[in-house]
């Protein structure tokens, strides 16, 4: 499997390519909307990779390079580019291609932070009325924290709540989870239900600013 | 402390009855619209405890009479319930009394649960709108599944956030949830985050939807 993390110079790109490529021998390529950029992370995260004993070659490309052919790709950007980079890349994108969005839309207040949809309901949805027919969204990856991610030492324990309408990318983001020590993917049912799962994040950042020790938690189900 | 749990011949009235019950010295009074009702579960609380080894009294009385003079007042009624609860029960709040919101604003959709909060934001919020100024609101227990509380002999594991502007509320709340084995408050700041939290509860119906073996789930933090 290919695939693709584009935005994958950014905090939650850089802890998924770290994780995904130290739990599978899949063909991982960080986008980037400038190529240099793309590569420089690339190196560091293979330098990252290798000095946890995991010798392999992650890719750099622009964020169009790195989609174009992608059997998965992870829409890792901020929440207000991901209309724009999807719209950059959707030609490339390969029939049956699974697009994975992971960004939530928030606004920061006095005291917290508060979940802020778009008018679609969700960004997953978002997404999914703006990609090509031919590609498969899921939602997936919101909440995690991104530090603690990317950072290969630290144990994870948390579960990824995973939305989609079709069966394939279900499928793949499940494996693509299930392969990562400490993640466990758990079904949140089709598209429609992204806003009760994306508004999650804003709890954990909310709980992370008022509890000490709470830095970077994530969600367990039970 | 004197405790009134009204809507207390509930699901969630009862399990919070139940722990408090059995975890606490406090006096406990279950409230509901009819004082037989009030008193027959009562009663049933009473034997559910003492065959759990708590030997202790239970009060029925109706919801007026149970908030009357009580030093917390749990909401644990219906959310279409919640402002005209209140209504009925303010003139006798103690000053200083701690006012507890539990209940959430949900739909249930074809596949899963939306959070569905009244225009003040949260249901927290409208409380805390419409409850006399004398008394201190506290939002809590929204996410705890009402039949694994009410089971004495259920391990919990779960956390509880807690939203509050006034000091003495939270700190009693704080109180009463920490004495329960396996429950922890969480901070989650002042009412006005009160929206993200009450989010959490249709998450976790919509994943004990769609996941087998979560049934009656809970939320952990870390």
């Amino acid at each position: 499997m290919h695939v693709a993390v584009l935005g994958g110079t950014g905090a939650i790109g850089e802890g998924l390519t770290l994780r995904f490529g130290a739990a599978t021998d899949h063909e991982i390529t960080v986008g980037s909307r400038e190529r240099d950029r793309a590569d420089s992370a690339a190196a560091r995260y293979e330098r990252e990779l290798g000095s946890h004993g995991h010798t392999r070659t992650i890719h750099g490309a622009s964020n169009v390079n790195a989609a174009t052919g992608a059997d998965v790709v992870v829409l890792a950007v901020p929440p207000y580019h991901v209309r724009s980079t999807l719209d950059t890349v959707a030609e490339g994108l390969l029939d049956g291609a699974t697009v994975v969005s992971p960004a939530v839309g928030m606004e920061r207040t006095d005291d917290g932070f508060e979940y802020d949809p778009p008018g679609t309901g969700s960004l997953t949805a978002l997404v999914n009325q703006t990609a090509p027919d031919r590609v498969d969204v899921v939602g997936a990856y919101h909440t995690l924290p991104a530090a603690r991610l990317a950072d290969l030492d630290a144990s994870l324990g948390m579960d990824v709540p995973v939305v989609a309408d079709g069966v394939t990318g279900k499928e793949r983001i499940w494996e693509l989870t299930e392969a990562v020590d400490g993640l466990r993917p758990l079904d949140a049912g089709p598209i429609a239900n992204a806003g009760v799962v994306e508004a999650l994040t804003p709890l954990l950042l909310t709980l992370a600013q008022h509890n000490e020790g709470f830095h970077d938690i994530g969600a367990r189900f039970s």
